[in-house]
């Protein structure tokens, strides 16, 4: 992983707005992996109680990107195309931990895998998996805006 | 439609937290159908000043579950067992439209799609699409709890 | 459509021994749209005498290419980089109608829908539906192989 | 694996006329997985000679419902009800090798991974993931059938 890599790495973890007011924080960054965590708040359940599909979608997609980010070239940016979530069981605990690995670095595409786990009373149990279709564009703000 | 169908598409709305804290508000309900409407503001947006995938999973999974939910029997609940969306074009403006219709409704399991569209100084583009499938369970809370 | 990329979905069409052997064919060929026919046969089933899931993936996927080659420059050619398919029925009949449509066109990345209907004693019914995504890349063999 | 699920693996595979029309074969079937193999002939491919996508699906989807079969109770059958694929990198060689394992078995849906593999001068690639979500369903013929 390059400098320039952890920096963009880092600028989609703290410079999105979104994933700020989440509540995602950074646990480690590695050569195409990512793990983040989230302590679960009331405000992120569903009505039975259960986390949303939407807090596990956002982190699985958000954690992929950033996984992502470290294996393009300076310049470069990740833009998510599409992603497939399964929903593998209800979620709730403590807080979900996010772990992100790169299945294939490309030059234009990358496809990455999130695995999210529930922790609930120090147990970590599998609640789902997504993978997640990235386009490697040019940063936006450095050259001119590419549209895939 | 039955007024016990339309309850629980309130139930899925009215109730979950993450969706109240979002600001996603219902715009219509119909047999196997559902609009929903978000203002955007700045904390639904990600690094590069576009609304994040997350916030568009979340409303294009939620949708979907209010339309399943119009279709079931009494004492039934939807539970999203996978989705998975295209995100096609960069989403800004000034609020997301998203409407959710089923594309086949079963007895165990109903498969919905969503169209999110984004309205931009007056005019709506298709930003992102997705497919979801959702499970038919008992109620939670009605009867014991059910793990599909 | 140009006549180049009226061109292209010719040869995807055609050229393919995949195709040619399951013995699908050309319906009709638009901007951005395609249909084709599948006669069914015994060998197209599965182990309980539907049509295999396989044979309704493929059909879908090679549809939504030449559905997507129509819309790409001269000396381009298009590839799948991913698909999802839900399978909504069981599938039996006479034969089954393919028919793929453009839901986004880009310079390097296409999405297409593709809905697989199975006529059975004259009645058409939705059995599948998938969304394709397609890279625009060079056309092998006319400029050194790319990869995405 | 009881004699039961193993049986009703061993039906999939030899009874699918689909799957011994491409020449897939079982190469091994565990708790929850199973592995097959497809010599590779001419037939297979597409238009610029590499696997088509819609065969490597095909056995994704196909070994996966092996792999979940092994773990559903006597009188049960597996349904595939929609799943996704990445293609990864272009495929050629000699075989594929899939590798299907269960990441999910629950009682009325299961959620399975392929992973195809790409066997070319002996060594051994990556070509495409696949997660597929297989409805848990009464065995046809054994009990009325039952739709999803």
């Amino acid at each position: 992983m390059t400098s320039t890599a952890h920096d963009e790495a880092r600028r989609i973890l703290d410079g999105a707005p979104f994933i700020r007011d989440l509540g995602l924080r950074l646990e480690s960054l590695g050569e195409g992996t990512c793990t983040t965590v989230l302590d679960l708040e009331e405000r992120h359940l569903q009505q039975d109680g259960f986390v949303h599909a939407g807090v596990q979608a956002t982190i699985a997609d958000h954690t992929a990107g950033t996984a992502g980010a470290t294996l393009i070239p300076a310049g470069r940016a990740v833009l998510s195309i599409e992603f497939k979530i399964n929903l593998l069981r209800p979620a709730r605990g403590e807080r979900l931990v996010c772990r992100a690995k790169v299945l294939r670095a490309g030059k234009s595409v990358s496809v990455v895998e999130s695995e999210v786990h529930a922790v609930e009373d120090g147990r970590e149990r599998l609640v789902s998996k997504a993978t997640v279709t990235l386009a490697i564009v040019p940063r936006p703000g450095k050259t001119k805006e590419g549209s895939a």
